[in-house]
């Protein structure tokens, strides 16, 4: 590591790569390491979502108890299934991305203060999955989360930040696949306030036909 | 780093190993770090299962209501021990790993996801260890970790993503280890049922025949 | 990662490099991992303070629970850029650096710990927000982040602890840079006392007029 | 990283060094990475045990609850201050660790298991701090984490895992300064039967008087 971290330095500091020297030498491993390591700790909280039984009332067993907080256990294995996919996604993008600047770094973080928002909307959903206003918090934040990156993605093409050989590919689906999920989660919004329950339905899209939307969004634009 | 990550990049732009090509050239040194991130997390965690005293009720002191909590201190040791184990297991698999696809990164995940519920139902347990219910759910988490795990292995060796040199050794001992471990949980469903400190003691067997059992049980494999 | 530590050890025990020496060998990477991984779990950890509704008082709703936690999301809001910006310039700052002795890893636990400190200073801000108590104590705890950044930075370079290519610009920035932030948080602390919101909106001065006034006093000491 | 870690694996199954090949080539620097997270999160879940003023008595401010809590403060601070010293020492002792086995790696994690418990034990001295129990377990809790790495300690230099150029260095004051810190937990268990205030007052000796009395036992030693 510390002659990688050295050779970055170097790098940092040499002529024509104006952007590194500007960050006065940032270690590009370091901000996707803190987004790797910010990513895991949001998807172990997950769990501290799911509520213990404190005290079992009277009549009731601890299994009923467990089985009452179904809402509890789906909203778990939806926000893990989310922010796995979106770790892939995130992490595609940055073994794509060769160069920095201060603006993609700060967008870095905005994208991050999202992801860390979603144990706390993953339990609302838990707890109050039968109500609008749970379903339309859940679907605002991971559509922010979405368009965040993909302001980071525009902004990274336009400004060259990213890999020449690797660009063309992860062009052709970073961009579209990471689209569609923010329209299923923007679109979710007002079917949540007709139903909720037809809402949360329309988040596995995502999972099940992401590849064949992404292509064919993919080949209308080139 | 840099220079390690750099050389995987191009590596996985190079024809002939499709493969990794098709993901885009996603580290494989990030996506176990991700994964030790996780279970150094959750195995952290635990401690947050174990209840304080809030307040002494009158006539006791902090000592009685800290012996009072045995359960809480045993669920401890006990998913300490399990998260330690596993880890080691999941670490020596990787070690042995050359290569990924998106179905080993899927499968990897699903793992981590019930890696993720172990804190949570190691607090039922320290809880509720006298309770059959909390028992089973334990034993549940624990079969379903290791037959994620298990399937994850087939999978590895079935398509060629093992480097050869440690494949042998790897297969002579992971495979049996594993499944030793997934037997004991699922066993230890039905005892508890009847009698949930049985199904408790049965639990150790893991960390006591492990070793012998796995060699006896490669043996009659080759 | 190996190779890299090997010579981080090797170096270590050369003759010339008495504080490295003196040291063990410690590796410098992971100390620097170390803080970026407290920063990480702190900027997660966040997310804690966010008050779950638990029940809803009859005749509200969800909605209305929310919007009352409005003073939770803002602290959300600061900390989490706060934080970033902090982590930042620490990044920075030890790319800058070259060797560590015992006295800066001592200095940078206490930098940590004051960090650590911040989700509960934060916490204590959502829920009192308009109580002059809880913005002096935000104010007092990252006034004393960056003062003990402050000594960290001067210790290191009258020490030569950093990298002369680096120091002139580290120097230029990264000193008044941390010095207006500290100016600002030590500022707020008499004025909270007769309007918390008035203190409370200083705070993003240090988002807005960082570089310009920075640039102002590195101009002025130069 | 990449790198590294192949020629880790590949040193693994060479002969003539058995043990890192009977772990079927486990990366060494993961071992370490692993517990510096864990130490990581350890460190950062302190902030949770400082108690959250829920509901301001009438005729009480948010300062008379904040300094009610001196407790919980001066607990965060102590175990801050030991856990950043015990991480110190684990990370001095491990860049002079050369090879590993499964005894050495087994114990590694019996002295994390009690590394985690930290958090626990150091809530219940900061909310019942005049309570011998609470001094008692605290001390216990941190005798338990000094006797393991001893015994980590002296496994890894009786089986030869300690990199010749740094045993001697390493023996002279890791050894001696670890026997320091157990001696002042253990003595102090006694002493928090009679006052648990002087108990508590004698752990900071282990600050201040560590390395001239390491030097003693190092000079008797040898």
């Amino acid at each position: 590591m510390a002659e990688g971290a050295n050779d970055d330095r170097a790098r940092a500091v040499q002529p024509g790569r104006p952007r590194n020297r500007d960050e006065w030498g940032i270690e590009f491993s370091r901000i996707v390491a803190f987004s790797d390591g910010v990513f895991a700790i949001a998807i172990t909280l997950l769990v501290l979502q799911i509520d213990m039984p404190q005290h079992l009332p009277p009549g009731t067993t601890l299994l009923d108890e467990l089985l009452n907080q179904d809402g509890d256990f789906i909203a778990y294995g939806i926000s893990f299934a989310v922010l796995g996919k979106l770790w892939l996604a995130h992490h595609r993008f940055f073994a794509a991305v060769e160069r920095f600047d201060g603006v993609l770094m700060g967008l870095n973080l905005l994208y991050l203060a999202w992801i860390v928002l979603v144990p706390f909307t993953s339990e609302v959903l838990g707890d109050y999955g039968d109500d609008s206003t749970a379903v339309i918090l859940y679907a605002i934040s991971l559509a922010a989360v979405s368009i965040t990156f993909q302001v980071e993605i525009e902004y990274a093409y336009r400004n060259g930040l990213v890999r020449p050989q690797l660009s063309a590919l992860e062009r052709r689906y970073a961009g579209p696949a990471n689209f569609l999920v923010a329209a299923v989660f923007v679109l979710s919004i007002p079917v949540a306030l007709v139903s909720p329950l037809v809402a949360v339905l329309m988040w596995p899209i995502i999972f099940f036909t992401g590849r064949p939307v992404a292509d064919r969004i993919a080949r209308r634009r080139s």
